[in-house]
């Protein structure tokens, strides 16, 4: 394989958020030519697929300004600084839902966008669920629905849900678990 | 279900780029509170998973430096303004792999960050490959191989191939062709 690699001429910090920041570098090319990248960094994150006994899946639906709509998705939140992925996926999934699983099984990471958007996410298939008291943060607003396996794995197949991270967790536990 | 929608009280334009432009938006939650919203625009993209009669992927490996290292994916791209999704799928296959499809299949449309990034992915399952010259920009460089579907379906399930609109096209594939 040809080496790919680009280094770092310059960077250019233009703005750090509470959720994003976005830097704009100079690069070096394999053949030597210079060229820009623009690059939105953002914390990592978790999401959990959350699968009770009876094969339902607990799913949170929130206003996503960025679409102006509600969307589907399965619990998801960014981790605290220094938390360890596993840890972080118990907090969220807690936090949305009040779910406390028996086990945690990992179901890979995915990038997003990686032209320009440094996020990872850790995803996870909770089992065993015992429900307790859920804890939205002070902003947080959104809806909790228990849908059958099936019907979710439809809406995934089909488009109907558009999620990536969603997607991606209920299509592998699908094919992991035979379900 | 709860009324959750976020109404744009203002809106400040902090940077528009070649790839990503970035806004930061007050919103009106659904209990009146005003909250910020970061919001990274990108413009709409494509991605397509080119099949061969073999049941062979063309993949492509391009240096992604927001991560810092080289990440198989399948041929992608954004879509030029007021292009079709559909042309822009055949264009960016073409470009990037040189392949010519007969036959060109939605597998459905994907967001991969609803939180705060504007992008969302068209993606297309393409077969009855013809090979041509592949075209890639001036400032593209990526290797193109040919992965056998089984292969690339065991990577995409083990989370050892981490691009999101690669692992959802691979396995909505598998799903929906039994392969």
């Amino acid at each position: 394989m040809d080496d790919l690699t680009e280094r770092t001429v310059s960077r250019e910090d233009l703005f750090t958020g509470k959720v994003v920041s976005l830097h704009v570098d100079k690069v070096e090319l394999p053949n030597g030519d210079i060229a820009t990248r623009e690059v939105v960094e953002h914390v990592d994150g978790v999401a959990v697929l959350p699968l009770d006994e009876a094969n339902c899946v607990y799913t949170v639906t929130q206003y996503r300004y960025v679409f102006h709509t509600p969307l589907l998705e399965i619990p998801a939140g960014k981790l605290d600084p220094g938390e360890d992925p596993r840890s972080g996926a118990l907090r969220e999934l807690k936090e949305e839902t009040g779910a406390v699983p028996e086990s945690l099984e990992s179901l890979g990471s995915i990038v997003l966008s990686p032209g320009c958007f440094g996020e990872t996410l850790h995803l996870y298939l909770a089992r065993g669920l015992r429900m307790e008291q859920q804890h939205l943060d002070e902003d947080e607003f959104l809806n909790v629905d228990r849908i059958p396996f099936d019907q979710l794995y439809s809406r995934c197949l089909s488009g109907g849900i558009t999620d990536a991270k969603t997607v991606v967790a209920v299509l592998k536990t699908k094919l992991l678990l035979g379900l």
